[in-house]
């Protein structure tokens, strides 16, 4: 049998506030055994891009990232997000370590082509996560702590979505670990009814999303994020689980297998 | 007998010019054996801090750091530069892992107290190293590239001098291994004639200093500079090199020993 290990991701709105993000972390390190942080860090890198005179292009909630906006999210990322995100984890008690894709050649993208006339910029699909270097940091007890920026192979940093970073990362750890991945979000979990927080949707297989999907109880945003979940549990992961950020011991949110 | 290890500390002035770094960093992978690479990056955090309308403040040629100046220092040294430096490295074939101190618990420091008057703010004092720990990433294949940044064990990232970082590591994993550090620097290495960059003195003893000091033919900056190497040697440092950034081969420079 595998052991469990458990990989959170933690967003952009969550980094940005203290408090919230203290408060994260302490459950984070309450979690059992074996696990990784993915962070993301965006509303930071809009802030830090203001204050430097260099305009945030947003397409589909996907950042452009030109060369200046690159070395906004390399630095912002890469630095003060995860730098601070380890200080703080190994306040209490954990033995995290930083890494972007590049560190170890964890994982490797290759830049978005321009399509449908929109060119993303320094944006990198990923290619390949290298699954058993990230295990042996695991294996030495220390625990990864992913910024969202990745690396070409050709000395490039890439700016890279975090929610597909902690999928792929997921899925590569997944064939050697009995995965739980776990989204950090702002509601309770996929809602029945938008409008109602109490109408959690326990368990989500993929017969009840199309069931769901047909019947239009799931549907704008939540349509691709389910998908990638799916994809995710298909390609070994155990369980994904959408949850609020001060929900993420596993016993809350909904449950996608 | 121990095996060999090269570290190899780049200051500010490499890292912020594209065509030296790049030859550097070819260097530094043509050197063969276990290495590890520690960086600077002060003239990218001054150039940052001044974007962000941040005034920069040294005393004695060490930097004066605020909340504001901790918050450029963390995202530059950590972020631009570190992520930067590990891409190029691992565009030529080299596994780099880029690391500040609080990763993985590594380097971690006090803040240095108010002295005479001067309060350097977020200024962390070196405590302690774990050699073994960075020595397994080594084990790994792995090439520790160090920004200079440290922890206090409290949630807190604090500003490093990184050629103190760098002395340290060596000290720490002198344990360990048949470790040469080298400085690199804007001069052929030590001279004895400062306006002659013929005169470089091929090798330092601890005797050869105090005797150097004591005529003259060592002034000025160099003696604190001179006096951590000896320091290094006396605490099992094999060698101390002190170069050009276009000569870190170990073949050439002033020898400390």
């Amino acid at each position: 049998m595998k052991e469990k290990l458990t990989i959170v991701k933690v967003g952009g709105a969550v980094v940005e506030d203290e408090l919230q993000l203290a408060q994260l972390l302490r459950d984070f390190s309450a979690i059992e055994g074996r696990k990784v942080l993915v962070h993301g860090g965006g509303r930071r890198a809009t802030k830090m891009a203001e204050r430097l005179g260099i305009e945030t292009k947003m397409v589909d909630g996907r950042r452009i990232t030109d060369a200046d906006m690159l070395e906004v999210v390399t630095m912002v990322y890469g630095g003060l997000v995860n730098k601070h995100v380890v200080a703080e984890l190994q306040a209490i008690g954990v033995d995290a370590i930083g890494l972007c894709g590049a560190d170890g050649d964890i994982i490797r993208s290759v830049k978005r082509p321009p399509k449908n006339g929109i060119d993303y910029g320094f944006v990198g699909d990923v290619k390949q996560v290298d699954g058993a270097k990230i295990a042996h940091f695991i294996e030495k007890n220390l625990v990864p702590t992913i910024a969202p920026l990745t690396h070409d192979g050709q000395g490039n940093i890439l700016n890279t979505n975090a929610d597909t970073m902690a999928s792929e990362t997921a899925k590569a750890l997944a064939q050697l670990y009995d995965v739980t991945l776990i989204f950090s979000f702002e509601k309770r979990g996929v809602l029945s009814n938008p409008d109602d927080d109490e109408s959690v949707i326990p368990v989500i297989t993929r017969s009840d999303f199309e069931r769901y999907k047909a019947d239009g109880t799931i549907s704008g945003g939540m349509l691709p994020k389910i998908e990638n979940a799916l994809a995710a549990v298909e390609a070994g992961v155990s369980q994904v689980i959408i949850t609020l950020a001060t929900a993420i011991d596993g016993q809350h949110g909904t449950i996608i297998k």
